[in-house]
């Protein structure tokens, strides 16, 4: 589940709340994941994973994550992202371009406060994305990590919030010809324009 | 579905098959569905879609599109992509980093006879992602297409397959603690690195 009782009230955010209901009603798993995407320009490739949304606040759209794996370096280099949701039980697809940027420290800190106990033990205690010699090591790390860690509710510096702001939304309906429904929404000069794609 | 009847047997495709056939199992919805993800250098943005992956032939993935519109302008800027699956029904995502480049024309050419005539007419007509003033001008679009078109097996030139050839796997299992597990292979200097890491 996305957190959106305090979303805005713009045209796209309007559409976006009704599919995402109908896709609450039609019982979608996993409803919060969305691909990001962001660009490696040390690699010159494209990467994408993976999260889970937290809240859209107004028009700030939130996860959480370590600030020092590769996103983070990614995000840096280039804060224009996309960011897409598929919905298979209402064959849903929105896609979205946004720029993105850390939250405020005092959100992600009263978040992490009110986050489960051992989740907070493993963003205390994981470099993420560090290379491991097996799964099991990083588990002796994290058992020790449990017993030494005294204060679960303070939050690491290296871990955070990301919001990111669309400029851009497409809300593609599938279609079994593939006569695909795809309406775009673009933020220009303030106001939302509300253009429809060929299929 | 994919069809994987002629997949390579390298390790990370063997990896790839036997989670496959669990999600498959596990009756996972649209199972083929896979985020690709490209740069758009001009407005120096990421971009991304879901395209469902046709074939896995040796070690090629392959999934059909218009040439014409965004992506493939993005695919020739930078030609390495990322493709990433997520199977809830298994909790897996598969991340792939990839080169990727037009599939034969007499592949796309064989694929395009065997496709259903509706899906071809669409095909043939659509102008992919051209702005139209709304979704009922394309009915009429296609319909005065699905008249005049007499031959629905002849592809057309902008219309035809993409391949690409992974060089980066990453297998992510899904922990209920967000202790992930995750195993990634590199390919490099012709052969399969496998290493772990941290969640």
């Amino acid at each position: 589940m996305i957190n959106i009782s305090d979303i805005s009230n713009q045209l796209p955010y309007l559409k976006f709340k009704k599919l995402y209901k109908e896709a609450l009603t039609a019982q979608q798993p996993n409803i919060e994941a969305v691909c990001i995407s962001s660009f490696d320009n040390k690699n010159r490739e494209s990467n994408s994973r993976f999260v889970n949304l937290k809240y859209i606040i107004n028009d700030e759209w939130i996860f959480f994550s370590n600030y020092l794996g590769p996103k983070s370096k990614e995000f840096n280099y280039c804060p224009n992202i996309s960011a897409v949701f598929f919905w298979h039980q209402t064959n849903t697809q929105i896609r979205i371009k946004a720029k993105i940027q850390k939250s405020p420290k005092e959100f992600s800190d009263n978040h992490f406060k009110h986050r489960d106990k051992g989740k907070n033990i493993l963003a205390i205690s994981s470099e993420q994305s560090k290379e491991i010699d097996s799964y099991n090591d990083f588990i002796d790390v994290y058992e020790q990590a449990s017993k030494k860690i005294l204060n679960t509710q303070k939050r690491p510096a290296h871990w955070g919030g990301y919001s990111f702001r669309p400029y851009y939304f497409e809300f593609w309906q599938g279609h079994n010809l593939r006569i695909n429904k795809r309406e775009a929404f673009i933020f220009e000069k303030d106001v939302w324009k509300n253009i429809f794609l060929q299929p």
